[in-house]
């Protein structure tokens, strides 16, 4: 047994056999991924990592495993699987996750399946640990699903990093607001208002740290200094998937052109600013539908765009860079709900859960984004006006 | 007016002439480099950077300035120098202190000082922020003495990222405690408390995260990483005083031999072991004398009994590292206390603030360290009577 | 100047011109009224007082003066006024106010108006402090309204001492959301996010501790119990409104009958329990209907409807409790934005304090309550039918 | 299983068993017998009760069993008697213990061996409990030594309450300090420093909360009022024992004479001021001497001396108070722990144990309160004086 200090759950009690799998090169890796990506740009205490995330998703799976009373081998095999389950992230998170799955179509999920098929896990299955991180069967909820201990962590733990105080919930009450209950895993009556609180620190986190505005500019510089580097094939997704944040960082550095340009203005936070940033009450239904479109389109399109609109104002390649927001989710009303004694959806018990999901549009934006010397020459109309026109709407 | 959030203070307000200072490229190089060093090899949450600490010491100056009744003026200093007091760290900020001070007789103070000198500072003078970065005048004793705003938010700071519940120190009370008093600042008596928390604090954080063996030991290995680059002139001390984090990791993973060996090493955790590791009190005086000059030698000396012993032992040079810890300092009891209406030494109202120091010998080891496959075919007996015969005792 | 510790503020400075009133014996008597009455049989840590809520909303209303640019005469008329605001409040606070309320007309407000208008305030206007505390004017709203700094202290504090995770709220950034526009209070537009969070924080506290069923129960069980001292003459509005917690129940317990009896099954937490207890979503509209009457129709007749149905099972008087919820108020929708430049209402900018307040409904219970050997002979079924012939519906 | 919501560990686990003992008049008792007494005069919040507190040793009672790997029953009969540890308790805690104790010879561990014995424990056998909470034999060093779970509980708690920061220690470490080596409860080596913490918090929360000088005034008035009462044989020690605070304040409240009057002004926050506050090194050994005897002489002769001092100033009996401070206690130093495969006293491997035994004298006084209108009239230096010739030192 050995004992890991972690800032949120105090002491994390870690056996033999997970020693050795922490110990291995991959996992290691996560140390130097930061869990918010640019963020720490916005909040300067946001630079946590992926590795301390991944510990305690593993002593969440253990803690929720002992409170449904499930056997030692499945928790152990939660355990892990709640270990490994962010092992395929990309340098910086979330930053270049649309990148790559429109430019390669992979995601942090397939690279961690791809991951984990090669390590060396000792007694346990990689099958089994792959089929646990895709959130299959009933244990896989535990570890992936809309009320997951994934969830549970981040969002205490990014609380804690960038002193937000929104992501505040109940654990305790939540680790034993889980029970099975005709072979499946579900929520308990009294569980209601701790996941009520858990979609309310998701809603409230949202806006506030993980869609930022200024962590948005940062995302889409960074972005577009690596598609720079895609489109010079200085980098492959198999070598970008190997990289930490240090080596990324370091590389886009030592680039020429674009990449090691966007990387000195992040370096010195001399970022973007915002041309054009719209909610949804703000356009027409029509706009929003040409928006939404091109987001599905993939990157490569709005890279075209952006060029085509950059060269209406005679900008350079780069210089102005188009952010459609990610369209809310609304999973969480499919949770199951044992709710005096018969099985419901907890949109059907909890009205919270019901209007928070339509509530996250409040929080969708549309952004136009330049560097600072340009903003001051373009007008937002204008922009716009060229916009919809190349766009044909 | 501008927010930023802290971890620790919450909201820390910053005006428009401090704003220009903070988006300097001295001040966001800060951004990246550990507060801690290595320790997020122990405490995985410990990846808190210089920026956010000296954010603090400046939200912290400023209010201490207003508890003082300063006026607007030397507040303002004082807050610009709180967050210019740190600004010439290297990367990994203490872990190299000791070799650049012995090899270079560069610290980070002097390399602050010789920063600052060349910032554009506005209508702040450059002298003036020197001296008190220094701790000179009274009003540096706020920045830089005993008992000042750096440690007051470092303990608390450290702390809260690494979870270890030691740090904490009632910082409200901390900052009410200090009057001005015939010109001086000096602790009030009401204050006496508060401050005995910040010395136990101090002396409970250093076994636990400062000293912490398996940091000291990662910090030596980078030290004979860094070492090896100076002696092959691969890195200048005026290279490794502009680098961050990211620029010295990476640099180090694309060397040959020795720095990318270790800092592999590093990267994998797969870090030295201790063959010896002596308190005081398991040595007698003489023996303990040789092990302080040794140390007060400098590192070149070291290093030479470092090859030395591992010649003895057929080990290759790197492969055995020699850590003689530094002695704690009693600095603290000097501290002025305003005692019923006498000026008083702390030693002499506070019994606690008189023995901490003393028992800080308790931390003190010696340490030799070697990689995990040496370990087992090396006694801790045959190591240290080479030792001895090698060093003459 | 004098400080005051408190467990949610830290250090609370006092005037001398303060500490006079603080020291009058009307608001010492706050330090022996129970903030959350009753609910310190489910939560054994909720024993905290009128006292220090009172000096907390004192410490709120300064920040925000502060905040809001007010001048100093209007800040000390507010911190005053936050000082005196529940005086009035009876003993054991919330428990026993449907009965005063109903049966004498008096609230805890009228009661404050009434108290604050025989002290001595020194330099302060009585009638403005009234003005204040009724809610009258801009500044009243700081005071009370749906957004007040009431609230936001009581939520923090009752979180704090009941263990409940679910009232946590960003003080700082809320105590920065007000400003001054046009001569009216308002909440700015980056405080929305601090007051949906202040929102969701009353949301969830409801029915975890305000509206908690035993605490409900035990609220019932005193209320009969100071009903009979009313009936019996034994105790007047007068001499109630005088005592505190120990004055009430050692008096309770000094009686005969029915008020002894419950005092000493409260003591023993020997408490009635639910023989009926329904949501909204249980019943039909008609009997909803007939129920709502009933709580308007007031104390008496629910207390005739008691006994009437009491007597149906062969009980005593007292030994059936009806309680009928509070239906949850919406006056959160209107408080003031500005967005973009206009004045907007709170619910047509932020969805959630849109449906927040419907959800509440989720919350509201109808029950029938009987000493723990009845329960096991009554079955809900009976007891409903018999209550609906009574009613009539 | 029932849960418990405790504002220190969160969930607390009750089996039925335990919910059988809970629920006697004896424990519920507890509910209304606040922790810190008159604290709460200082402290606003200092308004927690004995009744979280045994939950509280209970709990981590339970808790430091399962570390140390005890037996199911071991583990029951150690949660028991950290439940009922303290069920002895008058009321207001220890404000009244030293006056009983000189009185009439008991004590709140005696009294709590009384209550135990005659309570019904179902399968517990009382004897056996009685000898845990005794602190007999290696189990009840848990309970009650100078390290046990009685003082992490009440440390934490108090500061959680008090709002002072200084009782944090790190729970979850000091928790797992604990082994059994050849049949004894020892400390291990690696929880010297979570010990020291647990000293270092006592140290520094007894001058600031257990013997804040407010507190001790206090404490001396209703002691001085309760002796009264004895005095005349309106109250009996048997009477006494089976009150509450709402019990004893309230029959205080309806005596006459002294006791009433002093209860009004404790009611009314008109406290006995200071005319005399001497700490050990503003006197001489002589005169330390006759007061550390006069203590030992017990309370019959304190109040002789007052009396006579009192009249030397034409004051009335109960108008002068003297309070000699008890002699701070050394036991820590005794705690065993297994250092390097050794047994050995704490002392000799914590060098700051040794130390804070002997600081703590800097919180040692010898006080003389009067009324606050007295208090103008009198000088230090005459009572002293006065007092001096009637102890004929």
């Amino acid at each position: 047994m050995k004992v890991i200090r972690d800032a949120i759950h105090g002491n994390i009690e870690i056996s033999e056999e997970e020693i050795g799998i922490i110990d291995s090169i991959e996992v290691q890796r996560l140390r130097r991924i930061r869990q918010l990506g640019m963020a720490y740009l916005v909040y300067p205490g946001a630079n946590h990592t992926r590795f301390e995330h991944s510990l305690g998703v593993m002593h969440l799976a253990g803690r929720v495993s002992e409170s449904l009373g499930l056997g030692e081998d499945e928790k152990k095999l939660l355990r892990i699987s709640g270990l490994l389950h962010d092992i395929g992230h990309m340098p910086l998170s979330h930053a270049l996750e649309d990148l790559v799955r429109d430019y390669y179509g992979v995601t942090h999920t397939s690279l961690s399946e791809k991951i984990i098929k090669e390590m060396d896990l000792g007694n346990f299955s990689n099958r089994e640990v792959i089929s646990i991180v895709r959130g299959e069967g009933e244990l896989g909820k535990i570890i992936s699903s809309p009320l997951d201990v994934d969830r549970a962590d981040y969002l205490v733990r990014d609380s804690h990093y960038t002193g937000v105080a929104y992501g505040v919930i109940d654990l305790e009450r939540l680790i034993q607001s889980f029970e099975i209950s005709n072979g499946k895993v579900v929520l308990s009556e009294k569980g209601i208002k701790a996941a009520e609180t858990l979609l309310f620190a998701r809603f409230a986190m949202y806006p506030t740290v993980y869609l930022h505005h200024v962590s948005r500019i940062a995302d889409a510089m960074l972005t577009r200094a690596v598609l720079s580097c895609f489109l010079d094939r200085t980098l492959s997704i198999e070598e970008l998937s190997k990289m930490d944040d240090f080596d990324l960082i370091s590389f886009l550095r030592r680039q020429e052109g674009i990449p090691s340009k966007i990387m000195r203005m992040i370096d010195e936070r001399n970022l973007y600013k915002r041309v054009v940033y719209l909610s949804r009450m703000d356009m027409d239904d029509d706009f929003f539908e040409l928006l939404t479109n091109l987001r599905s389109n993939g990157i490569k399109k709005i890279v075209e765009i952006e060029n085509e609109l950059a060269s209406e104002f005679n900008l350079r390649n780069g210089d102005l860079l188009i952010d459609v927001f990610p369209s809310p989710s609304f999973e969480e009303v499919e949770v199951l709900v044992k709710y005096r004694g018969e099985m419901k959806a907890l949109e059907e018990v909890s009205f919270l859960a019901k209007v928070l999901s339509w509530a996250s549009w409040d929080y969708w934006r549309f952004g136009i984004y330049v560097p600072k010397e340009i903003r001051r020459n373009l007008s937002e109309e204008t922009v716009l006006r060229k916009l919809r026109s190349i766009l044909g709407g």
